[in-house]
C-alpha cells in the first residue's frame, strides 16, 4: 500500500531548524499503515531534512555555527552571477544535507532514537512556506 | 510492485557533477507505475547522488570549490599508502555524500521542486563508466 | 511484503567504523525475499549509517581524521551546556552523515560495489550498545 500525504509549514531565514516529528508521525496515523517506511521529502534546493535531538544548545547555536562555519552565507559564490541572487549558501547546504530522509515504522509509530527527532532546514535567505512530502510505504 | 531499471553514464574526473533526471524519470515511465518511491543508487565507494539547481555557478564552480576546499584531492590520506592509488579524496567524497538518495513519484512524476535536478557526482580521479540502479517500489 | 529485521553491535567511543555488511546481507536472506529495497537505521543521534571500501587507511585514519578535523570532539558545544554531557560533537556528526541508508537488493544480493561495504559509525564519546533496524520491502 502506498499513501501520499503532505504538510505546509512557514520558515524563517537563515538556518531555520524545525522539530517536524510529530506531522510525520500524524501522516502515518492517517495512513492507517501499520509497518513500513516513510520517505520525508522537500522539493526544493534551500531546503534539507536529517535528525537531532531538538534541544536549543544543537538547535539555536551548534547547528547555525557548523553550517555558518563551512558554508557563509555571506561569502562569494558563482551562483550568485547566475541569476544576481544570493543564497549559494543555501544550494549548497541542501547539496550537502539531502532534501529528504526515509524512516522505518513499525505498530504506526516511528521508529527513533529516544532523543531522535526529524527536523527541516531551511537554508535560504528569505522566510519560506514549504510543503513537504511524506510518502508512505507500508502494510 | 517493484521493478529494477539502471543505465549508464560516462564521467569526467575530478567532481564531475552529471544531471540524471531525465533518466530517473524515464525509468519512472518504463516502469509503468503510477505513485511510490524511487531509490536512485550508484554501486561504488568514490561516487554519490544528491540534487541541486543545475546551473552552471553551482555545477561548474560552487559544488566544485566547497568539496575541493573540504577534501583536497592532492592531499595525503592513509588509503594511498594501502593500494599505492591516489583516490582517498574521493573515498571520502561519496562516505560523506553517500552513494544513493530516495525520491518520491506521483502521477509517474518525480516530485521534486522548480529547480532541482537529481545529480551523479563523479568524486574519483578517473574517467570511469557508471552504472546506477533505479529501485522502483509502486503502485 | 515487509520484514522487520534487526541485529545489535558493541561499539567503540570516538568515531569507531563498523562494517555491517553480511549483518544486513543476513537479515534479506532470513526475509526470503527476492527484490526489494532495505532500510538501514539507527534509532539515536549521535550515530550514523554511510558506506566506505573498508580498508585500514580509510577506516582507522581518513574517515576518523575528516571528521575530526570538521568536528573535532574537545571543542566547546553549547549542547554541553544543556545536559552537562560533553558530546556536542557526536551530535553534530549524526546529523551531517544522517542515521539511516537505504540499499538496493535483488537476487536476495544487496546491490554494491566491489569494495564497497555498508559501515555503522559510532559518533558518540562512550561505548555503546546499539540496536540497527532494516525495514525490508520487497517481494
Amino acid at each position: 500500500m502506498i499513501v501520499l500525504k503532505s504538510f505546509e509549514i512557514k520558515t524563517k531565514p537563515f538556518c531555520d531548524v524545525i522539530n517536524i516529528t510529530n506531522q510525520v508521525q500524524n501522516t502515518l496515523k492517517e495512513s492507517g499503515l501499520h509497518s513500513g517506511i516513510v520517505n520525508v521529502h522537500v522539493a526544493g534546493s534551500t531546503a534539507s531534512i536529517s535528525t537531532t535531538e531538538f534541544e536549543p544548545g544543537l538547535v539555536q547555536h551548534d547547528i547555525k555555527d557548523f553550517l555558518e562555519n563551512l558554508l557563509p552565507y555571506d561569502a562569494h559564490y558563482r551562483h550568485h552571477q547566475t541569476w544576481g541572487d544570493h543564497n549559494g549558501s543555501g544550494h549548497l547546504r541542501s547539496f550537502l544535507l539531502k532534501t529528504s530522509q526515509t524512516f522505518p515504522f513499525h505498530n504506526t509509530t516511528l521508529i527513533l532514537g529516544t532523543w531522535q527527532q526529524i527536523i527541516f532546514i531551511e537554508c535560504d535567505e528569505k522566510p519560506r512556506n514549504r510543503k513537504i512530502y511524506c510518502q508512505i510505504i507500508g502494510e
